[in-house]
């Protein structure tokens, strides 16, 4: 008998979470059952807009979902200032976590955070959506094969994206009280996660932000890059930006092989997505082209990648009612290393590009 | 009437004269006239293994082509601690100079050289092949577009290759009494390069080497990686390794669009080439896929890059003969900025990462 889906709620009606709606009814073993916002006119719009069942219950107060004892599970796409108070709250009253990213302000939030999950037995999952996708694990195996990639020696990851002037203005993510972490947060937590994720989250010895990050009046970073290095010799770089075209590139470089994808984050469509790869390739005999070329490989997808997450956060939290299972630590340990990082690049960036230990 | 096609010595058998002997048999306004090595019988077998015509003259020393009244250029592939002696004998023999990159060991042997070059009046380029290649104008179109492109804001550059135990042992490229510069004068040359084509030679503000340079035991660069800044806001990285699979990327940012290519400077295949732009693209209203999707172009080349370099040099030292002109100063003048980012890399290696300002 198949087991009853995974009841979430979603308290905070922002953009993201329309998206994440659709990937809740998508998900075979999830169920939207419950939307709370500060407005309860706006959580009604909201649920109305995003095709929310009649079953669902419409709430204008967050604390109102996290006293519905019939749901197992909220999302939480707040302003990351917001994180530490309601993620803490949403612990205490058992309730498993898909958590934004970037998780919190800093590693020290994301601890209190971590904390009251394992006190109360909870999921936790931060919404990095690529990571699920099933293309992510067929890189994955690339990166692993000796043969065909051998060890990873340089990676470089960017995302940027060129905000509009009302984004510039008037976006959460440049607010020094809401998401005072600005790029670094909103897109440099991707670069960051994706050098993690192919280093296999082995930590960096150093960070050290690039020259010439951009911050706004309020001081939020609306452009930046940063180095880590690794004490065997491994390299990364990464950059993010509010203030560059959209572009969001891995390219991942081995002893023995080379990975490349220019879509990374959000496929340039959602039924399949590519990755580029190359092995033990040299030139002919004048150096006039190489041998082999590089070959694209597609991998389609049933679900969009943020409903595989959405699935995947609900299959741990089945396990964890129907089982007694423990909740799975990977997950926020991905986050947490992805989270201290962050933090070492911002400390890096207040100390004018200073290398900093992790 | 055609004028006569320029005669080209080479001095120096080196493997990449393989390559330049045949650039300029195909090159349709160049002659291949001469070729010395320090032994008349590799001379020989080197002309013959490289189909110079019958009325080639072999010689068994460098100086002999530099008297020989009937050459008009000569090609330079002699190791880069070889390049200001004979560069500047070159040029006062009153003979052109096409000279294997990097060009010298630190911009002051190169100023050396170009003084030289001014003082009798014969042109001067580097053997950059891939900025000749008719891709290069054709991307160089799209990021002057500032509909398409906009402003450069962001740029990543890599030439990775995988040298083997024997190249890493006995290759002058990781000897320091001949190539000293390693892999930073053989491939960071190239990024560096791309990077100064991209935004129009404007000279970065700061280079600031990336922490994690790898040097063999004589203190030659294996591996390393620096970012450039300049005042403006614009950034760059690149990085370049003898320890990494082949690859070799651009990716350039504007305010409007993206370019990739991972074949910059040696295309998959020599026949045509390609590049991948997308300009103003944005999301799907759920955040679910790219509109638009980047496009791929492709330019075919009538002849192979390096012969479009050795006719471009060809077509400007018979312009000087023929026509009295003056030798175009924009060549030296970019191996000349390559060379002073060059410098400026390695003094920030020597200098724990600090910033060098130029």
């Amino acid at each position: 008998m198949a087991e009853k889906p995974i009841r979430f709620g979603i308290i905070g009606c922002a953009d993201i979470a329309r998206k994440l709606s659709r990937a809740i009814t998508l998900a075979p073993n999830a169920e939207l059952s419950a939307v709370a916002s500060r407005s309860l006119d706006k959580a009604s719009a909201f649920a109305k807009a995003n095709n929310f069942p009649p079953s669902a219950k419409i709430y204008g107060s967050y604390e109102d979902v996290l006293d519905d004892p019939e749901i197992d599970a909220v999302y939480v796409p707040l302003p990351t200032s917001l994180h530490v108070k309601w993620a803490c709250l949403v612990a205490q009253k058992k309730k498993h976590i898909l958590l934004e990213k970037p998780v919190g302000l800093n590693v020290t939030e994301l601890d209190k955070i971590v904390e009251a999950c394992e006190a109360n037995g909870v999921q936790i999952m931060d919404g990095t959506m690529w990571i699920h996708n099933p293309r992510t694990h067929k890189m994955k195996e690339f990166l692993n094969d000796k043969e065909r990639f051998g060890e990873l020696k340089n990676m470089h990851s960017c995302f940027t994206f060129a905000a509009d002037e009302d984004f510039l203005k008037n976006d959460i993510r440049v607010k020094s009280d809401l998401d005072a972490l600005g790029a670094l947060g909103d897109a440099g937590w991707y670069g960051i996660r994706s050098i993690l994720w192919a280093v296999d989250y082995e930590l960096p010895k150093t960070v050290t932000a690039l020259p010439g990050a951009v911050l706004n009046e309020a001081g939020v970073i609306l452009s930046c890059g940063a180095a880590l290095h690794w004490e065997d010799g491994k390299v990364a770089t990464f950059h993010c930006s509010f203030l560059a075209h959209l572009t969001m590139d891995i390219t991942a470089i081995g002893t023995a092989g080379t990975l490349h994808l220019n879509d990374f984050i959000i496929p340039f469509g959602e039924k399949e997505a590519s990755f580029t790869t190359v092995s033990k390739s040299g030139f002919t005999d004048l150096v006039t082209g190489w041998v082999p070329v590089p070959s694209q490989h597609t991998v389609t997808t049933d679900l969009p990648q943020e409903a595989c997450m959405v699935s995947e956060f609900a299959r741990l939290v089945g396990n964890i009612k129907a089982n007694g299972a423990k909740p799975d630590p990977k997950w926020p340990s991905i986050s947490r290393k992805t989270q201290l990082v962050l933090d070492a690049v911002t400390t890096s960036i207040a100390q004018g590009s200073k290398p900093v230990e992790i």
